[in-house]
């Protein structure tokens, strides 16, 4: 049998709906109409998402020699699809942003603005980043919240400037390229 | 050997000072100052520590026939006393209010003006609350969370008018009412 | 152009094969080989994925009238696909089988034999597995959790028999479900 | 008014008692019977509260130039008192040491004999018991999982002899360090 191009188009076209279906389900967690919100909010906060794919490929290049910027950026941007992802970013985003303008109530300001210590929420909410990826993502979260490399240690301290509020930020930068971390051991699972 | 008022006294409040100082170090996830704020504020949005108490009476009356209602509100003074669940609190109660007074920014304002199913970062806190003591309260939370019991039910309710918003605040209380309930548990172990 | 049966069948197979790496790599947190394993191991204790998807079905038709008890069990199978649950799985039915067996020493064997209500670590892995959908899930894990539906009141009934012990069993069923309930709220997000 | 000694004695009786009673209460989430035996098995598998106590130390000394390694082990021990940290401390060495007598069936055996990197169910125990002091705790037991100071260094390189399993040990012991970090923390808070 013979099939003209418009024949032909259409078979593909089919398969590729159908298939493209079964993808969109699997990644019914994703938010795509989000995601460009969510890349743009972080930008404007001094986060690109090649920072975070620079820390990525610095945490797993040990087990993977051959990993590639480009793939830990991929991992990252499949992170950032995820709405439970964009939900704590948003979130975050958004008390930073209120402090620097002086529109959070005592005494929670002053916790914001001097990131306090024993604040602890935005360790929580870098959790619910983290485990998007599974529990194998704590380690390298942990790691990366204390010796701040990158990007983190310079959102870290441009947050300590007069006027200036990154507490949720560099934990939020931190879990997101740890999780890309996990992604990536997830996906080169032996 | 004899003493006089003095010398008892003295003894007496060595004594009681070092119990204190033992006791206070036991309670350095406390924070007292705080504690007054953080009733004020879930008052003023609706929720008494009464109400809480109450949630957990119902909660924990059948494995402890003899509790009673005073003894929930203790407990529930407890939790409301911990660092962790005063920040959870008063993040969740400024994020309401800033819903109210519009001064969120899109997304997230839709998402929390109309509680948004999907946003989770409210379960998020929750947990934070619930953990405090320990993993048993799981079940506790999502059971109130879900059947929305006396005060969660209206908080439910009037969270759902034009110009309120309730969406941490219900969760907070179910949180603190179930953390109470963990707490009883583990005070009348066997 | 034309075509004939070999190009057109080439061409379908390179754009399937394209389209299912990218499929296989999104699926990357998935183990299909102890998939089976798991499956039969629930079986085998009494957990059927049919009975976790009677769960699903009760716990979301609330929410989407039109869902069906084959959607339901497709979204069961997907959560135990993902290679954090089979992880937490495996754990918890070890421990149950190892408590019957005598093979746990004291003093854990009391608590998991008892199901000791302030043991805590069936909660914990439990949590494991709702996290998988992200916090959203917590609530309907809680819930069930308490009332104990279907196949999981028959397993915390069966567990409190000499020799038996579903300590993990039945809060793996609940979450398993709650779960899948959570995939099915992602996926039909408006 | 003067009092004797039987007087005295049986006023400060009383005193203590009321005293202990309400540290007693504070202390609900304790366990002071089983601590005896957590730390002995921990000690049986190589670990000493010493060990964690020095981890503690070097993790606070920057923030804390005052601090002692005294006041580290009594938080160590502090911790271990904690009834949730007991339970993932029993069931996580019961994992181990069944790995290691081979009572352990497939496929999870090969997964905690290997100290499988995906396997992530010793970092949720890990992750239940650093819970015990607040969300503070997350970095700590992240940064001292990953660099493996000290003991949990020597515990992981002892793991991956042939018959020898600390796959959960060497969580356990960060969780440990890191959670007495967080106390000493919340116990020196401005």
């Amino acid at each position: 049998m013979m099939y003209n191009d418009t024949t032909l188009k259409m078979k593909i076209r089919i398969l590729e709906v159908s298939m493209i279906e079964k993808y969109k389900e699997e990644n019914r967690m994703n938010d795509a109409k989000r995601y460009d919100v969510v890349v743009e909010r972080l930008a404007l906060r001094g986060a690109k998402l090649e920072d975070m794919a620079q820390i990525t490929l610095d945490l797993q290049i040990k087990y993977l020699p051959s990993l590639t910027f480009e793939l830990c950026l991929e991992h990252v941007q499949k992170v950032v699809m995820k709405r439970e992802v964009q939900n704590a970013v948003l979130t975050g985003l958004e008390l930073d942003e209120l402090t620097e303008k002086g529109l959070i109530s005592e005494p929670l300001a002053e916790m914001l603005s001097s990131d306090y210590g024993l604040y602890g929420i935005d360790e929580v909410l870098a959790l619910a980043i983290v485990n998007v990826y599974g529990s194998i993502g704590f380690t390298n979260f942990g790691y990366v919240d204390k010796t701040k490399p990158g990007i983190i240690g310079k959102l870290d301290a441009e947050g300590k400037k007069d006027g200036k509020c990154n507490t949720f930020l560099d934990d939020i930068v931190g879990a997101i390229s740890a999780a890309a971390a996990s992604s990536i051991a997830h996906r080169f699972a032996k």
